[in-house]
């Protein structure tokens, strides 16, 4: 594990949280975790291309992805993970990998990211084809977003 | 829906599933389904980024995914799907998939595949950024594989 490749996205994603949500996400410690790893019940999937090729997944509980996609929506109650909020969160996920290949650019690092693809289910089990995981959680609400990065540089 | 985006992804998984395990997949009828869906029990998730950008989502029941994983590694017994054989399905998806972006290539349309991840669980539902699917049946031992196909044009 490289700090130069996960630090863009420990600071994106702690940066578009607050800037998208007014919440302060709090960073825990990273490890590391081997695949194949159960993933909580919202996952939002993105691919990455380029210098490091590999996937990123946010997983996060439903009920902190409502609160979250309230938080977008300006206070808007969302009692349920519909397609609006879950809109809202991919919104979130595109924005902070987004952001994260900008840091990576001024780093002369080149990654572009696919889009995103949103999942919900029960027991999902992950198997990313890098067996190691860098996990990445930001501690929010009493609850916890993971951001599990596999990559291998090309 | 482009026929010539998406005969690329019929011809190859049709001759990749035939050159891996022998087995001859027929071709149902393409259609067009609408986000978000519910996938199979085993999925294949890789990204296309280029030409054309999105993400490919193969889809079978776990029970399919063993057979065919036995198929692959000369009748070994896959009872279950363990590491192994999960490894086995993420290379034909990747392979399908690689092979895919070299018919793409020699029709001057550049794409380039992220690494695949596998997902297993229960009453998954999928969210791709694009709300139009194609989708591509295969069938196949009395069951169906579904190549999942979510793209916009650059």
């Amino acid at each position: 594990m490289k700090v130069e490749y996960i630090n863009p996205f420990i600071e994106s994603s702690q940066s578009i949280i607050n800037q998208t949500t007014g919440l302060s996400p709090i960073l825990g410690k990273v490890y590391i975790k081997k695949a194949p790893y159960t993933g909580k019940n919202v996952l939002v999937l993105i691919g990455l291309i380029g210098d490091i090729k590999g996937s990123v997944v946010i997983s996060l509980k439903n009920e902190l992805a409502c609160k979250i996609a309230s938080a977008m929506m300006m206070g808007m109650p969302v009692p349920e993970l519909n397609e609006l909020a879950k809109s809202a969160i991919s919104e979130l996920c595109n924005m902070i990998l987004g952001n994260t290949a900008s840091i990576f650019y001024k780093n002369n690092i080149n990654i572009d990211i696919t889009p995103p693809t949103v999942l919900t289910g029960e027991n999902i089990n992950l198997t990313p084809s890098e067996s190691t995981v860098v996990c990445v959680p930001l501690h929010l609400n009493d609850d916890t977003i993971e951001i599990d990065i596999s990559y291998k540089e090309n």
